[in-house]
């Protein structure tokens, strides 16, 4: 198998073809870039002259969104240089850093505005976001900058911008589009929270009155819900559970009776409340899901009807498009696509082969493209070109169905579970370290028998996730296992971190038995699925974590220290600040959790996040400060762990809704029709057990036109790609564009970017929507 | 205002009249068995002659439901006055009451034996468990007898099986399906379980492996991850977060490199696994949810179609239901209605007037039923009547537009806020005491004037919950109060606990002002619709709670013993065990916290559930016992919050999808229809606002038949009760009805019960059913 050619990411600007005219050639550029935005779901209106075009295609260059990304982390990561800093670096360099990274947003800016009309450009809120955060890190700059030089320092407030470019600069409209569908739930979800906090606050006035005048005692001494303010902060507590069943302890003491009123407040607010926050979201992020695909089917159908118009030609009745220059397209904006992948891509089209592609055929092209067509070379393994007769001997044969056995699974399967209960023991025992290279060798062994059995190409091909994970685990742990040896036989020196990383490597190992179980490979698969998308929600964890972390690190940097363990420093107990003298921080032993640097308040935010002990570090916090440092960190909780979290839990209830309603797409079927029509399929399962070659031997029917048998008889099949992995948003589109008739092309240009959910969401839901 | 008529909620057993036939007679009884099942959604198939009907009604008979539902009380509660008990009773007593609940038990489940078809019966799995147990119960009474009369002390094991009968006996169907929908989950989640174990136990290996050998300590000074077991547990405690950040201090101390561990590890285990594992149960709770909504419907419409059969007459080409024989049946299935509703009903049904009711119609009779139209007769304020020179003076005519004005709430609005203020304020102060009684008058004063400007029947309709709500806080305020100041000034004793509820009735009059914000109403709203359906939840936790706490008790009773706060008992601060010694469930103060009885137990429970502290709960119990006891506190982990809270959740999910996309049924819009057309229908807001009267004045048209005429000359019209208290469960039913054609008589009742979800989930699902 050979020649697994897929789908390009960038268009190639070709040289021109001097046969053609001029006209055609900017023609067809024009309708190249129109299809290529179509095909990845580009949603910018450009200018059409052919100047704009060229330039459009230059600000879609892969090395030009590259260089914009790395500019955008070197402007993130200054922060871990400017004081506080984990690598401290003189202020010069980092604003020099800092000044450069603007000029090239800048310049990407000025670009993008040369390519898109004007009042399309001043309309978007993303160019504008930008404009004020460049306007704004300057200011800010010069400012901090003249007061330094005059020693006075002062707050460099334009850093919380930072992420304003990572937002508006990325080429995925995922991120953005996860702030806008925060954006639109914010109404909704404010009523709900200041329904919540009165509830919050009614239950606080409860609590003063019923405990207030007894003279109770925390189990720290201290006196017991006699403050209001005090009280309402506790309750707040309570409903993150941080200090459940504690501040229930004293009350219930007394009487059982009052254990009711916190059993009361805790079904309300943390369950209820907190499930009602999750709802909102939920529904506002199918709501506002369903409205971006909206427009942005819409806007795809769009581009590619501007494209067939501007190459049709008239034939007959209607409007067409003509082979050639049809190919001509499909070679520049997939310009990576092998001919006969090609050929068959026609053949989908113009299903007739009347020699012209016609208008419903042409603006499916997009989807085409995007369905990950593997074309495939049927060849014999290597060795058994090289030296067939030993490779085909009965002793090989007989290895290589052994190999094939579903025993020789089993047998690795009982292996790693041997190899398990090994890790287990105690390592100093030299016949368990010895041990670990039987099992060393028997992966390798494993390995190695299993590229001898099936094609190596085919083994290793892109879909194989399992079998690179093996592969790549296996080779670490060869090389960190070899280095750890080297190091402990040359210098007796046990690098920890060489040994850490086998160790970690070892059980990793251990991973793979799940693939073996169908039901756990199902569940995986739907995980894999997610983790794109877990990636904007990383981007958008960044983006929040970021800011709290710039400002935290303004309001609580160097209050706390953290001491070594075995330091004597007198305050090492209390962090360095006195104020935390019998604290729960202190005694918690918490100071490593402080906001010096970007690093250590990454972590802390992180534990915040995770709400457990949320208290006692806010606490700790508060009280080298000041109490309205209280504010940060519930504002911190209401923004991460009311909002994101719950969109994050949106999101997976999504993910899996649309795999337990997986179907193949119209499009998808049309290939596959056509790829079976013309008897140049095969089976997946039959590539994933490598019997690929043995069921071609069966298989020899005669079908299809001249030049694809010719292909068939050089051992070229198609396949389409595996559906299993495959992005919910990927799938969601999919879903809708089925429901668009073909003929519709959808509301025009301005209407599809004002679409409003109203205008998609379902006035008149069907029980199968609710259901 | 007047005779608030509504549905009653059981069927009176009539007696004949004797002017028709007794065959008549019968088949009528039969046809109302039917509809009445229909209309309340009995999924009970039971046997048609005339003596198992009328079994089958007296076993419907609301005062058999009541006993029964008395006697699962009393058998459940038993376990108050079984040692451990709150209450000790002797052994004699508890086991007769016992005994006898048994014996009800057992009439009720012959009387339904008599019922019901034989092989019906003994394929019902509810039947079966009900006879297990009370067969379980009884062994195990007899054996513990004998073995105490010998004083050897044994278990009484068969307390665990109590609430079954709660779960079989229960009328409402609602307990059985989330059951049902549990067992149906369980296969599901149990496969991503048994992944997430194998990945804890992974990490945990991890985990040994690069913490184990470095002699670290844990804050309280023991060693840090050397025993495997003991990590699994501690990775396992991770999960929930309870020991977050404390397990990962002594390794971030070391290097920040280590705290990556640990955040990946909650990130894979607390966030995703939990999420999928909500997504699992939200996803499999719809597809049954759907399922069996099917199957209900399907049984309803069935049942009416057997009423009609039974009762149908040929007249021209069609059979059709005569209008005698109709009402008739009307009267029998739903006695309490007014003859006025019932000629309503029979308008809706026989639209033109032709003497009769054919299939189509008659089949949503019971659908029709089940809509609250509420029967009103116009009538003038009782003061008006009284004296209608002084109500209508002109002072009075000032006082009454005053209170309809919309200042009259805002000034009660500012008048509640400054109560909150006074409230909080110390209640030592005299002054402050007296404003309570001006604040006690205002409010009183308040619902005086309400009551005499707007008719006091319809302010006190069954839907105007907030006008409820107020009186009967302001009243029960008005009785604690003076209560609490007569037992203060005659005997100087000042009551606690009358002076808690005073102080949370209080507290409680703030929440009116919700009601005065549109926005917070629909959100109370749907809480409110919520409701029923969480009183279901309140019975499945009460289920599995007293489960728990049975076996709980058997554990650990005694082994920790709560002492007062001022005992000086030798043990008081190890809870009298000498093995909690420097635990940190002793230096937490936890004592309170025990399985000692039934009451202690539930409230440890709910701590549990809450999850914060769990691992210090659970270890404090593991001391006193032994190291098994984890698997006690594992299991119910496992149970509660991976199963019930995601259940919970699924539903108030699924609560609010349905409240976002919420439609009027045919049916009632078929009713409405009807009463706008015989213009005797009443806007709901005029109720509200009270303007009724004003609006008749205004909206004098002349339609309608005659009978309906001279009601309406009575001052007598309808209205369908207020859409926005409905169930969830019922705005499901309805959505799936309307997408049943009206002549789909629906599978055959073998094929309805054993329905799967395949059957109804849509294989095909389209764009509006995902997004």
């Amino acid at each position: 198998l050979n020649g697994i050619s897929q789908d390009s990411d960038l268009l190639k600007l070709m040289p021109f073809s001097p046969s053609s005219s001029t006209q055609t050639q900017q023609d067809l550029l024009l309708a190249a870039a129109y299809v290529y935005d179509a095909q990845y779901n580009r949603n910018i209106p450009f200018e059409t002259s052919p100047q704009a075009v060229r330039l459009y295609n230059l600000y879609n260059h892969w090395a030009m969104q590259a260089t914009t990304y790395f500019f955008i982390f070197v402007d993130l990561s200054l922060a871990v240089f400017e004081d506080p800093a984990v690598y401290p670096l003189p202020f010069l360099a980092t604003s020099l850093a800092e000044v450069l990274c603007l000029l090239v947003f800048f310049g990407r800016l000025v670009h993008f505005a040369k390519v898109t009309p004007r009042n399309v450009f001043w309309k978007d809120t993303k160019n504008i976001c930008i404009v004020i955060a460049i306007l704004g890190t300057l200011i800010d700059l010069i400012i901090y900058g003249a007061l330094k030089i005059s020693n006075i320092n002062s707050v460099r407030w334009s850093r919380v911008l930072r992420p304003v470019f990572l937002i508006n600069f990325a080429e995925s409209h995922q991120i953005r589009k996860v702030f806008r569908s925060i954006r639109n739930t914010l109404p909704e979800i404010t009523y709900v929270f200041l329904l919540f906090m009165f509830s919050v606050l009614m239950f606080s006035l409860m609590a003063l009155k019923l405990f207030g005048d007894r003279n109770l005692q925390t189990v720290e001494g201290s006196p017991y819900f006699t403050n209001y303010l005090e009280i309402v902060f506790d309750m707040y507590v309570l409903v993150t559970t941080a200090n459940s069943p504690d501040i229930m302890i004293p009350a219930y003491d007394i009487s059982w009776l009052y254990s009711l009123f916190f059993i009361t407040y805790v079904v309300i607010h943390t369950y209820l409340f907190m499930s009602v926050f999750l709802a909102v979201v939920y529904n506002n992020y199918k709501k506002h899901l369903k409205n971006e695909i909206c427009k942005l089917a819409y806007m795809k159908r769009r581009k590619m009807v501007e494209a067939f118009n501007i190459l049709k030609v008239k034939e007959g009745p209607e409007f067409v498009v003509k082979e050639a220059q049809w190919k001509e397209l499909v070679k520049r904006v997939a310009p990576d696509i092998s001919t006969s992948h090609r050929e068959l891509l026609l053949r989908v089209s113009d299903d007739e082969q009347k020699g012209y592609v016609d208008k419903k055929s042409f603006v499916r092209l997009a989807d085409l493209l995007n369905i990950q067509v593997i074309a495939m070379k049927i060849q014999a393994h290597p060795l058994e070109n090289w030296m067939p007769r030993v490779y085909n001997s009965a002793a090989s044969q007989c290895l290589r169905s052994m190999v094939k056995h579903r025993g020789f699974v089993w047998t690795y399967d009982v292996i790693i579970l041997i190899n398990a209960i090994f890790i287990a023991l105690d390592e100093r025992n030299p016949l368990i370290s010895y041990a670990e290279w039987v099992f060393l060798s028997l992966y390798i062994l494993e390995i190695l028998l299993k590229v001898y059995t099936y094609e190596p190409r085919a083994f290793f091909a892109k879909t194989q996730f399992w079998n690179w994970f093996d592969t790549s685990i296996i080779i670490a742990a060869l090389v960190a296992t070899v280095l750890n040896t080297l190091l402990k036989s040359t210098s007796q020196y046990n690098s920890q971190q060489v040994l850490d990383i086998v160790f970690i490597l070892r059980v990793l190992r251990l991973l793979r038995i799940v693939d073996s179980i169908k039901r756990f490979r199902v569940i995986m698969t739907t995980l894999i699925n997610v983790v794109p998308t877990m990636l904007t929600f990383g981007e958008l964890v960044l983006v929040v974590y970021y800011m709290f972390a710039i400002i935290g690190m303004e309001l609580f940097q160097g209050k706390i220290q953290f001491f070594n363990m075995n330091s004597t420093a007198p305050l090492a107990l209390v962090c360095g600040n006195p104020a935390l003298k019998d604290s729960q921080f202190a005694q918690g032993k918490y100071c490593v959790n402080n906001f010096n640097d970007l690093l250590s308040s990454f972590i802390v935010l992180t534990e915040l996040t995770v709400v457990n002990q949320w208290h006692t570090l806010a606490n700790g916090f508060v009280l080298v400060t000041h109490q309205a440092a209280k504010l940060y960190f519930m504002a911190f909780h209401i923004v991460v762990v009311i909002m994101i979290v719950n969109i994050f839990t949106a999101f997976i209830l999504e993910a899996f809704y649309v795999e337990y309603s997986l179907e193949k797409s119209d499009v998808e079927s049309a290939i596959e029709r056509k790829i079976q029509e013309l008897g140049v399929g095969i089976q997946e399962e039959e590539l994933c057990d490598g019997k690929l070659i043995d069921n071609m031997e069966t298989n020899e029917h005669d079908l299809g036109g001249e030049e694809i048998s010719k292909k068939k008889s050089k051992g070229l099949m198609f396949k389409i790609a595996s559906k299993k992995y495959r992005t919910v948003d990927a799938q969601l589109q999919r879903m809708f564009e089925a429901e668009i008739p073909p003929d519709d092309e959808g509301p025009s240009l301005d209407e599809i970017l004002n679409l409003s959910p109203a205008d998609v969401y379902p006035k008149n839901p069907t029980f199968d929507s609710v259901a």
